[in-house]
């Protein structure tokens, strides 16, 4: 039950905002999409100042939205330029709808929280999008969580035996690995060196031939989760996972699975989807019966042992945005280690 | 979300109360409807006083109503007249069920908003339901919004060329004409003058030879919206909107239309109730978005432009309603006049 | 809505805790029970401490329960055995669930409703199960209102003349009996005296050949509802009716008819299930009701009369277990007595 000010988030992508307004919720407040002038995306709150109707039931006219009640039209900077049957002048501060700063890049539309200002910071570009040799996957999955949780569980190594027991790790355990954890002020890393070759399916898609094992999650600010894993210098694989928290308790993830492998790709690409499909259904059900299990006693009550490595450090991460005391990005990174068994 | 006491609303037909005792809600109360001695239509608080159990389960015994959990029986004023097992008078004043003013009149059954009073008025008369030369339809109508919303709606022109956009006006605006509002104690009207012939199809029958349109929209308190069209000397429509409100956020019509046409009123019946259903149906729609926009923002927040002649006035004169601080019937009428385009 | 510590209940009947763990509500409160050690039941919190996931999504490993998120591992007592991937003692307080002491008896598993105490009291023992000559026959029901008004239900004689007319008693009352009520300081108990044999269906299969009839309603705290009857020496009905306050408007009825006819008993058998399925059926019908009307108006107003012999005594018992201000049993039972029309 974090809010985050003066953030990015990915509200939609770019194909799915075409002639019609579309809605979309970001932390609880409805917001209504479309394309303006010249085709650029604009984001507005989702009601009309004069009688409170949704926006998004309107039209695009002349890139600019007309409430369907009225007609009342606004545009990109949500001033109301027209209201039908009155002559002059209709622009006034009270009649605006607040607007949202919007960028259109790598093939999303990310929008800025803080609605009515200038953002101090750009959105998160994907790593290796274009870069030769790689391919790229994209999947939006919905995660019935909070957006701490779905972090959280992104990023989590020790839930994997458990819940994804045979994909990646089994439950027995037979190796001590160590864990070096790195805390900047914008982010945190986990690093796992001496991990052995995943056993099991991925393990084989992963590298073939065998290898050592370079394995980093991370967490950058807002809300990005990254896993990104080298083995021997043919493999590599690199998942970003934009989090869009949609509510306080439902979380949209935007993933994109960028990766370079000794193999065909055409061969890999149709057996990564459902794969990291079925492991993402684990993740929503464990997420979804967190939430109900949150709601049913009404209050969170986690108690964290030394293999929670990165959780409690993002949620100090999110509480520093939500109270705009982020620490200075000149902060010197902390790294601590320990030993876990996988 | 306006709470009206000392008001008449209607809460069934006369047909609808029959022998068996009927639940109906009324600003949030559920009230059970019966008819008691020789017929005579009585509403009581549905709630047995003695294990909270709605007596509109139980069913109707020599004019009274007998609960179904214990038999514990009401007259028509509310009071315990018989529990089965006890011997002896049963009247005692913690076993009433609190008792409503109900009249019957025109088909209707109202009943006063404030229990166990003398109402000091008399409901609403529906004029000319038997003037000659009329016909009369009536409609039963579910609008999924306030008491306010339902009113301004009725009794709003500018949003027709947009929500009913060819029905009644078009987007085009080309005519200037002249309104005028006048604001009484008890009442508001919107009187438009210069009005053209309505275009589309409600023109073509209302006045298929064309003439001077008068047309007059009026709010009587406490839920009257009431719209008057006269075209010439041979076209005369009354629709009068008799609006219960059944929570804070749903609304109920009992809608009498009068008329009086130059064309035969066979004619013209069956063609009324789809055409005034279609125009309905949009406006419950917008209606709906429009209150599950305000849940989901937790708040009415309207701004309003000169076209919005009545909505704010009818507001004033709910409120007055609701704080008991009605202005006294002497005030003068107050007249201000604006310009609009059709 | 009363919520009774202290106080044994049953959560689930012998047979249906097997293998795998299971989630039981009590009083708002999610429990999940499993077979430990030796196959004793046991009952935690259902929440891991870890990230607040049911432990009845888990397994049973070894007697212990494993979280299915990261497989931490919980005794009988709530503690934390194992934390996958952790090397050492994971034993800490802040680990625990909350554990809740049990008793398996009669094919019941009762759980006392504090937890981490030790019982000062044991469960409820059903009267006659093996006694000889006897039958028995037990069902679970679910009464959807409050603890109180399903045990008020369940030992109220004047309703079932209205309810259940013709199958107990009928609505034309021609007998006045003398009722002796009995209030001691953990029960509470009604004894009809000069009761007619029971006329109908029930009342022919009690007492084929008539006689005196004993009749007596009682209510044992925390939530026995107990109902006897005599006729003459041959024929004895005791229905233990053990109440379980699921939630505060969800209530389960462990229901033991224990009974010794002068007829065949596979001859009663397949009659009294349906019978008391149906009169069961009427009564969660009101109940609902009941419940529905006091969640609409926001709160229960009951007022009573002379013939409520037992209701408001039972609410100042669980009133009195609620402030844990329960009258010592050394108290005099206060006896009072009146008359009633059957």
């Amino acid at each position: 039950m974090v809010r985050l000010p003066n953030s990015w988030f990915i509200l939609c992508t770019s194909r799915e905002l075409g002639h019609k307004p579309i809605s979309r919720m970001l932390q609880g407040t409805p917001l209504v999409l479309f394309r303006g002038a010249g085709g650029q995306p604009a984001a507005l709150l989702d009601r009309c100042p004069h009688r409170n109707v949704p926006l998004s039931l309107g039209r695009v006219v002349g890139g600019q939205l007309q409430c369907g009640y009225h007609g009342w039209t606004f545009d990109s900077a949500g001033e109301c330029r027209a209201i039908p049957g009155l002559s002059g002048d209709t622009r006034a501060k009270a009649r605006c709808a607040a607007s949202y700063a919007v960028r259109e890049q790598d093939g999303f539309v990310w929008v800025y929280s803080t609605p009515g200002v200038v953002p101090t910071t750009e959105p998160y570009r994907f790593p290796l999008l274009d870069a030769r040799g790689y391919s790229t996957v994209r999947r939006i999955v919905r995660a019935p969580g909070s957006l701490h949780a779905a972090l959280e569980n992104t990023l989590d190594v020790p839930h994997t035996a458990f819940l994804h027991g045979g994909l990646f790790r089994t439950a027995k355990k037979s190796n001590e690995i160590e864990v070096v954890v790195r805390r900047g002020s914008d982010r945190v890393e986990a690093e796992y060196i001496g991990e052995p070759r995943p056993k099991g399916l991925v393990g084989k898609v992963l590298a073939p031939g065998g290898g050592v094992v370079q394995h980093f999650d991370r967490f950058l600010l807002p809300s990005i989760a990254q896993v990104e894993y080298r083995i021997g210098d043919d493999s590599h694989l690199m998942v970003s996972s934009a989090m869009t928290p949609v509510s306080d308790w439902d979380t949209l993830i935007y993933a994109v699975v960028t990766f370079r492998l000794p193999i065909p790709h055409w061969l890999v690409k149709p057996f990564l989807t459902p794969v990291a499909l079925h492991i993402f259904s684990q993740d929503a059900r464990i997420l979804k019966e967190q939430t109900e299990t949150i709601h049913r006693f009404g209050t969170e009550m986690y108690v964290s042992s030394e293999l929670d490595v990165l959780g409690p450090a993002i949620l100090r991460l999110l509480r520093s945005v939500e109270r705009e005391k982020q620490a200075s990005s000149s902060e010197p990174v902390h790294e601590t280690r320990l030993k876990m068994l996988v």
